[in-house]
């Protein structure tokens, strides 16, 4: 059980606090991905600093390593890692699909081998809801199956209808506690009536949230936020909204304009990692020969480390020598430059100039 | 001009504190490797935080990455790397010949190509001074040859010699001023008359301090003590000596027994990156898999963030996913280990029980 308040509207954007056993969260919310039980480059203060309050962990990159058992005797999630504010966890059933190796789905679930050492390994309903369990998930997600685009509608309805079978057995699986959830996850392509027919599904069936899945897989962008303005209508008003892996600073915009409240991406860590930095003068690239030279900061309205300490001609250098501090420092403003971006929207809803803010972004 | 103070003595070895233009450094001192202008994985803050109190820059890597023109227009070493402590920097002869290619070493200084990229240099006591300058360093060393291990007496005679008129000219191209200074380096390899000329040599010039080079080079520990023993009396008692390069714990102590005072090496950064950890326990290799359940700390009596905040379960966790927080743990943990080392070697000598507090180390 996961209280939800909203506290402002604005069209269908949507200013709120969700409440879990490890604290609450503003939303719109975006959560940093620590896939491996750590944000990759980043110490947890560092990333509480950046204002973050919920990271997202891996259900399928945990459970292979270090493994969903050893957590648990080790206190739990939080706990081995080092991060006492909420956590949710995905289900595994997106990465079963994306990342391990000769898969076979059937009504049960999924067989699969482990993307590091070929090891066989099943996951259903069940076993990934008892995982997350394990892990001491605040926010637990049902077990789907994200179906890759494009498929064709009958291999989309068919998935669809099996992954609302898997919500509902993932609910009866799922142990609820005060301040613990799950969520639903909405399926159906880029469908319409199938998004309303699985948004009727889950709603029936009852969750503390209502995740938007099977987006961002290569449909672009305004496919996406029309298949996002066709399915939260029909998604209960007083929960909320998760759109999954999502995405670019726009992508997140307008998803908020179309009712959505939280959000995960591996973008800012990755981009990090590859020396790309979201800034307000655009994505800058400080591999870029232009860097060499410059003593400004990154981004000069930006209160991190990177931006604070040092040059962008500095950062060029670690970038070019490939030293560690370079993906750390440029991960800690990405970080920061998106958690940056969400108080904005949400001191914008707050002030009732939501879509004035967000005008800003697409003009 | 560097002021040094000595606070006391306890046999041959010395309690004591140099003063420079960025702060003072107690001594015996441990300086961890910036080599390309970061202590790799380490926030300069975090460096500050293990008790670091000055890190050695490395003319050869600085002048081919971003180069000392650059740092020089970028505001100096320490605004680039955003480190205001003290900084010293070795001339570049040691890593010329043992990373570059196809060296020349003639009476005017050495041709080299770049082990990054090919490119021609050259180097000389002139142009090494020249550039510690641009870097800004409060502590230049002598531009010098660190003949390899083992070598023939008369090639390191002559190779000696050659340093020694090399570090005259090091002298006379090093502009004085106040908290800045130039130390000599003691070569000689092994051979103690070959050491107690060259220290003749550096004395009659007359240095801010001396440094002890040539050694751990594969002389083994024995070998490196008995060197450092008869080459320390020969050195002026009032100015600080430098092991370059040195070492491991009980070389530290070893040689501070023999009166040196300062010390670099990339031991607890690289080991930090190669899953070795220095602790009360002896050195542990986090990928060993006995560490897989330990709920314990690596080193129940370290305060770094790796010691307080983790389990050696979660940090095997991070090393065997090759996760950079493992890299950034273990260097800090290895760093705060050195630092505690030398504050405890430091306090034992203030006490006037160093003697048996080295018993300790060599039982």
């Amino acid at each position: 059980m996961l209280r939800f308040e909203i506290e402002k509207t604005e069209g269908q954007s949507r200013l709120g606090k969700l409440y879990t056993a490890h604290g609450e969260i503003e939303t719109p919310a975006f959560m940093p991905v620590g896939t491996a039980a750590t944000v990759k480059a980043m110490l947890p203060d560092s990333v509480a600093q950046t204002g973050a309050q919920i990271l997202l962990g891996n259900t399928y990159h945990l459970m292979l390593r270090p493994g969903a058992d050893r957590i648990q005797r080790l206190g739990g999630l939080h706990k081995f890692m080092n991060w006492d504010k909420p956590i949710l966890t995905d289900s595994g059933g997106f990465q079963v699909m994306s990342l391990s190796k000769l898969r076979t789905i059937t009504e049960e679930g999924v067989s699969f081998r482990s993307h590091i050492d070929g090891s066989l390994w099943h996951l259903s309903a069940e076993t990934s809801i008892g995982i997350q369990h394990k892990l001491d998930s605040n926010i637990t997600m049902c077990f789907d199956e994200c179906p890759p685009y494009p498929s064709d509608k009958r291999y989309v309805a068919n998935s669809t209808r099996r992954s609302m079978r898997w919500a509902k057995r993932s609910k009866e699986a799922f142990i609820d506690r005060p301040g613990y959830g799950i969520f639903g996850i909405v399926q159906g392509g880029v469908h319409p009536d199938l998004r309303e027919e699985s948004c009727r599904s889950l709603t029936e069936i009852g969750f503390d949230g209502y995740a938007l899945g099977g987006l961002a897989v290569g449909e672009g962008q305004d496919l996406m936020f029309k298949t996002i303005g066709v399915t939260t209508p029909h998604l209960p008003a007083d929960k909320p909204r998760y759109l999954m892996g999502v995405g670019r600073p726009s992508d997140i915009v307008g998803a908020v304009l179309r009712g959505v409240d939280m959000f995960d991406c591996v973008m800012p860590t990755r981009s990090g990692r590859t020396a790309q930095a979201f800034t307000r003068h655009g994505v800058m690239n400080l591999r870029n020969a232009c860097y060499k030279d410059d003593p400004t900061p990154l981004d000069d309205q930006c209160h991190c480390p990177a931006c604070l300490h040092y040059s962008r001609a500095y950062l060029h250098h670690l970038v070019r020598t490939k030293e560690i501090l370079g993906v750390m420092l440029l991960t800690w403003h990405n970080l920061t430059y998106y958690q940056d971006l969400m108080k904005g929207i949400r001191q914008a809803l707050r002030e009732g100039r939501f879509t004035e803010f967000a005008q800003g972004v697409f003009s």
